[in-house]
């Protein structure tokens, strides 16, 4: 069953259903000032931190769902009808209303037809601008003229601090305020504080937001919630609504919106336009000068133009055409979008994710985000690596967080020593050379940042501190200890246990080092590296092959995971995974490591983390046993590690089933049966229960995950096998055997690349030379001598 | 305007119309397992604390409002129409649906009438129990047989953490269980973890709880919310209850809830009872041997009667009949049992306070709350006491707060010497005087009790010690320092700054402290108080008359507070008050002082905390100017503060403006003008819009404050003037002289005495002479000597 399409030619999901088995949602703007929107146009909206500078409110996890929203109601002033121009809040009956919801990026635009009335309801929020667009269009699509008041509705915070704003309620109940004033709703926070905008972490200001709507006659408003929605009533009948007029409160303590009625008439035929602009600041400043210059059709038309300029434009850095059309609306449009959304807010804003304790910079979260946008925004990513080498302590660890508005770099605390993870830099080595490859900025190696507390180091000077910190911390087989935690929260090894995955992790870490070392003819560096690198390798071959598989960890009181002798958690996924990512698997393990993955841990829903699931192991040392079986870490089908499966197999040479992985936790391969997924079929998300779970294949925590950046880089890296280098672009792909080939045009070094891939053989790869603009190249690398500002390139896998 | 009337014979308040302007709440259980319900039967349960300890959820300042609780819904399987025995959350139309709702101490009980069926749900938890009943009597009032089906809902929370539950979505959405197993619901969190009931603080454990029905034919049962509710719907429309039957849905992660649906067939005239049974544990243990024991309409019924007599008998501890019925509401149950709901809860959980950052004893919250109710818990005080003593540092200052459960006296880290609050242990000088007073326990002063961070003390060398913490920190003027806050959180005076108020409080210490150690024949001590008592006095009168009033506060930089010079708060009233109630004011000042505050301050509403409001003082100094005019401390009527008036007026010997500041605060006194107070008229609040506010008469923040106990200490103690002290009981009135006088049964010592107050000459106070059993006895004190098993007196104004 699905609720909706792709429209690839226009980057949109088109939702055609909008009883949706949950919200789905997109998100618009951006830290200036950014929001959340669904498919019924619930969500809200923040500026800087959805933790610390909540607008509009919202209700998480709420019956109803989802609420409130940035509502337009309707109500027919002769009939007394009314309904919303999106489906809720009114909520008629859908054989009565039709109505649709197209995501784009940065927006949604949501199309509804009910009693001969079509409405068009557009929410986004302008390019480097602090307010949004609420765009409505009425028509009128009968025969009669029509009378019809629209009631703009936002129920605003009291404080824009969250959890004041929603449980703090003896002190947020009687700090707002929000009143009618020259054609603006005037919000406030503690309005007789001065304000202190150049501090955005200064609570004791005033904060001012404001609203205003241009079109038709104004009617009326209301400021106070209350007054408008009446007691014991909800969004989907607002007594003012309901009465036809507004009670023009003022908003004075307990809970603010800002409501405004606006009357209009149509002719048959005619189509009116209602802007609703909200904004921060005060409405006579702010409000007044953006309703000046963004107040009318033509200005929000424009910025319509512009927003989706920009993020077609970035969309444009790959666009791929191959046999598997959901493959085709990740790569072009959702997936590479998720990794940019991801990219600006890490796991701070969702239905979801509230900010709460989430609203900086996850250390090894950042670093990964930005493996999956390198060749979209590379500036953004380089200025982002130095932010984040910054929050590396000279010790070579990592501070657990960074927040860019309380970091000072060379004047931070240094992480206490018992708070380090042992895998927050290694990360570094994935995507350090990826922005290397990608720009080919190897003058980046060389560039000086400092560490968080004390000191400085060129970025390579950075990266030989990362291994160090953990070749400094090895426990008694030699591996690298746990220490607070590694890539899994969940394991508590004691502090000296040992991470084999992080053993495999500082492996792929020394080679990379290595190679850079060797590239920048730094032999002793690079002796170095392979040297240590011999001693990891042989530390891993005296303790962590299991007989079929790699073991998970091994405990300080030396208790091994991951082996096949325990009772829970026989087998974990990412070790299998990342002994063959590091080049460490010799190919007879790889092969026996992969297929007891594929025979203990694969499912048509993705690849569950572990199994057997956790039930008796205590939760001191595996604290996944908190979640239910099938769920999250516990044997659920972990979605930021698929990607590590597909990879290893692509290692390993199966195209067939690394392609087979990818597509199984692919979202728009499960766009038809969404009764299973439930959440959006155009965004990652965090897990999906596993073969368990009671409720296997449901998946949940859209959009915001390790997922995206991972799933992307897969995809165009390693299964379309376009992969920059150094010296020119890869073109070694590793695709289905079912795939005739695919074509490809690729941005690279500011040139146009267009590839097209041909597999007469239904091999997986292997291409051994390529026509480049009719010329051919031995082997598969596209250099860079051989770029013209478009350049043609035929590939044959198997030639 | 009202929603309602008390009935005092049943110590109940009768909801009349069930669309309050706010949801009205009342108390369930205690500590061990308690719960809200409100009005509509909305409401939330929780074990040991609100915060860590939450079994069914709650959505705070929510819409719709004050969802989900403990829903019964009723449904007619011939016609399919569905009710519910609250109106709300169905909400059907109030022409065709009558209700009301009984509150009394520890109970819900509410009727209703539809469709020719007449409800009654009774919510209590029992005695020293760990579940909550709900009982439904379902009666046919028609004249055709009809089939019912009964639906009883409650939405369970996943993890007993209440932020987690409602914030933390991304990991306890993946935790709940609950399941339909041999009768009953069970329930769980992080199910797999052992359970460790011992150490309720330890957060990985396993949690369980189980809900039961007894009664009609079981038929059917959801434990999955969304299942039950539907997707977009909400609980005035679920789809099981809709369609009629259940899904029999388990919850499996997401949301839980607990959905026993029951069907009946009731004869014309019948009358049928369904039980709920609602607690912690395992349902197979716990809940059977629960259901086994309480699982019947005699056992409920038991346990009902003896809740209520438990309250009754501590209600009985003094019953009055004054001429005005609305004191006698709050004097003979409602204040009475909001002062000992205070006590229980502290500031830790109502539809406002969620127990967030507030779940323990507020050090000087909690020293006050115990005023009000030493005459019906002497026991309870004393233990309470000791608790607060220990939480007393050696220095003499106090912990902000003391969480029993982690609570070691003599091993806590002391206070930061900057945390300091300047008031915390003063408060001891009310209470405990009143703790002998009331018992005759004078040997409490001997007792030996350690302090929190090392050392022990008699009670009375804790006193001394509390006096010399203010004596040895005094600023320049010579009064005490502030420190980190006087009473008022939001004055900021600097680390030595001076508090007026605290210098009053200080006198007042002093003033108590002679007069014990007198008692106690301890000469040099009460030569020590005195003349410490002369020297605060000498300050006070160098720097603290304003020439009409009493200043404020001396700020470190020597800005002066409360002066008539200041633009803002220029009189403040609680300084007037508590020159007064500790002696230091002159006739003529206390004359001044409190004409000034019934000019600049008073209002039909109550006395504003401080005059003009504040709107430029800066934040740093003054954090009031947060809140709007009028609101809390900014001006506003806080409720606390009233009885300091009342007192202040009696002490000055105004007895009829004394009873009008009373009234004015009285919630009873504004049970017609709900649409002006809009909460309960049966409890205290924290603040009330004052004069300066645009909602002007608007109360907020029931039950949990300082209000209840000194207001119930005022009224008892000082209006009707029944005042213990050592030697027998003090009858010593201040009443308006309109009263012709009243008449007071009280227990006294385990005796009943009978009062009779005469008032012949319309005066307010003045007795000179009791008559006891008839016997004439000089003065107004009713010695120890004359108490009978049933002593009568009869006391004649003005005599």
């Amino acid at each position: 069953m699905n609720y909706g399409r792709f429209d690839s030619a226009a980057h949109e999901y088109v939702v055609t259903r909008p009883d949706t088995p949950r919200a789905w949602s997109n998100y618009l703007g951006s830290r200036r000032y950014g929001g959340i929107v669904t498919n019924n146009a619930g969500g809200y909206s923040f500026t800087r931190s959805p933790a610390e500078g909540r607008i509009l409110r919202h209700r998480y996890n709420s019956v109803p769902a989802e609420q409130p929203g940035r509502v337009f109601y309707l109500r027919d002033r002769d009939s007394a009808d009314y309904w919303s121009s999106a489906w809720q809040p009114v909520a008629k009956p859908l054989d009565r209303y039709r109505t649709e919801t197209r995501f784009g990026p940065g927006y949604a635009d949501i199309t509804s037809d009910y009693a001969g009335i079509k409405t068009e309801s557009l929410y986004f929020i302008p390019l480097n601008q602090e307010f949004e667009y609420w765009r409505l269009r009425v028509t009128n699509t009968g025969t009669k003229p029509r009378r019809l008041s629209v009631f703009a509705c936002a129920e605003f915070t009291t404080e824009w601090n969250l959890l004041n704003d929603l449980l703090n309620l003896q002190y947020t109940q009687y700090i707002g305020e929000a009143a009618w004033r020259d054609g603006f709703i005037r919000a406030s926070s503690c309005s007789r504080l001065p304000e202190d905008k150049a501090n955005f972490a200064n609570r004791d200001q005033s904060r001012w937001w404001w609203m205003t709507l241009v079109g038709g006659d104004i009617a009326g408003h209301d400021c106070d919630r209350d007054s408008f929605l009446g007691s014991y009533r909800s969004y989907d009948r607002p007594l003012a609504v309901e009465r036809g007029t507004c009670g023009n409160s003022a908003g004075f303590s307990d809970n603010t919106c800002g409501v405004i009625q606006s009357d209009i008439e149509l002719a048959p035929g005619e189509t009116r336009e209602v802007l609703v602009l909200l904004g921060i600041g005060k409405s006579e400043r702010e409000g007044r000068a953006t309703r000046r210059k963004f107040g009318t059709a033509a200005a929000c038309e424009k910025e319509f133009t512009a927003l989706k300029a920009h993020w077609h434009a970035l969309l444009e850095t790959l666009h791929v055409e191959t046999p598997d059309a959901d493959f085709d609306h990740m790569t072009n449009t959702w997936g590479a979008y998720n990794a940019l959304v991801t990219l600006e807010w890490s796991r701070s804003c969702s239905l979801v994710y509230t900010g709460e304790h989430r609203d900086g910079f996850g250390f090894r979260d950042t670093v990964q985000d930005m493996l999956g946008v390198v060749a979209m925004v590379p500036d953004i990513v380089r200025e982002r690596l130095v932010l984040m080498l910054s929050g590396q302590d000279a010790s070579g660890g990592a501070q657990p967080d960074v927040r860019p508005w309380l970091h000072v770099p060379g004047q931070m605390k240094p992480t206490p020593p018992g708070n380090y993870r042992s895998d927050d830099c290694l990360w570094f080595f994935n995507t350090i050379p990826a922005y290397v490859a990608e720009t080919g900025d190897s003058a980046f190696y060389d560039e000086v940042v400092p560490f968080a507390d004390k000191g400085k180091a060129t970025v390579l000077g950075h990266l030989r501190r990362a291994l160090e910190f953990n070749l400094a911390r090895t426990g008694r087989n030699g591996l690298p200890c746990g220490l607070l935690a590694d890539w899994n929260d969940c394991l508590k090894l004691g502090y000296k246990g040992e991470s084999v995955f992080v053993a495999f992790q500082v492996r792929l870490g020394l080679a990379t080092y290595a190679e850079i070392a060797g590239a920048k003819k730094l032999t002793r560096e690079r002796s170095w590296a392979l040297a240590e690198l011999k001693k990891i390798d042989r530390a891993i071959t005296r303790t962590c092959w299991d007989g079929k598989w790699f073991i998970w960890a091994i405990a300080e009181d030396g208790t091994v995971y991951g082996s096949a002798k325990a009772k829970e958690g026989r087998i974990y996924l990412n070790t299998q995974c990342w002994a063959i990512l590091s080049g460490y698997a010799d190919t007879n393990q790889a092969k026996s490591a992969l297929a007891s993955v594929k025979k203990l841990l694969a499912s048509d829903y993705g690849v569950a983390m572990c199994a057997p699931p956790f039930a008796k192991t205590p939760v001191k040392v595996m604290r996944a046993v908190l979640f239910n079986p099938g769920n999250k870490e516990n044997a659920g089908i972990f979605s930021h590690t698929q990607s590590w499966a597909v990879l290893a197999e692509i290692m390993a040479g199966d195209g067939d089933q690394a392609y087979d992985y990818y597509r199984s936790f692919m979202p728009s391969a499960q766009n038809d049966q969404i009764e299973k997924r439930e959440i959006e079929p155009f965004a990652h998300c965090q897990s999906t229960h596993s073969q368990f779970s009671k409720k296997f294949g449901m998946s949940r925590v859209p959009w915001l995950s390790g997922t995206a950046s991972w799933a992307h880089y897969t995809a165009t890296n390693h299964i379309l096998g376009l992969r920059p280098e150094t010296g020119g672009l890869r073109i070694d792909p590793c695709i289905p055997s079912t795939w005739p080939g695919f074509k490809a045009r690729r941005l690279f070094r500011g040139r146009e690349v267009h590839v097209e891939v041909r597999n007469p053989n239904e091999l997986n790869r292997g291409v051994s030379h390529l026509l480049v603009d009719g010329e051919r190249i031995e082997g598969n690398l596209l250099p860079l001598s051989a770029l013209n500002a478009v350049t043609r390139v035929i590939a044959v896998i198997g030639n």
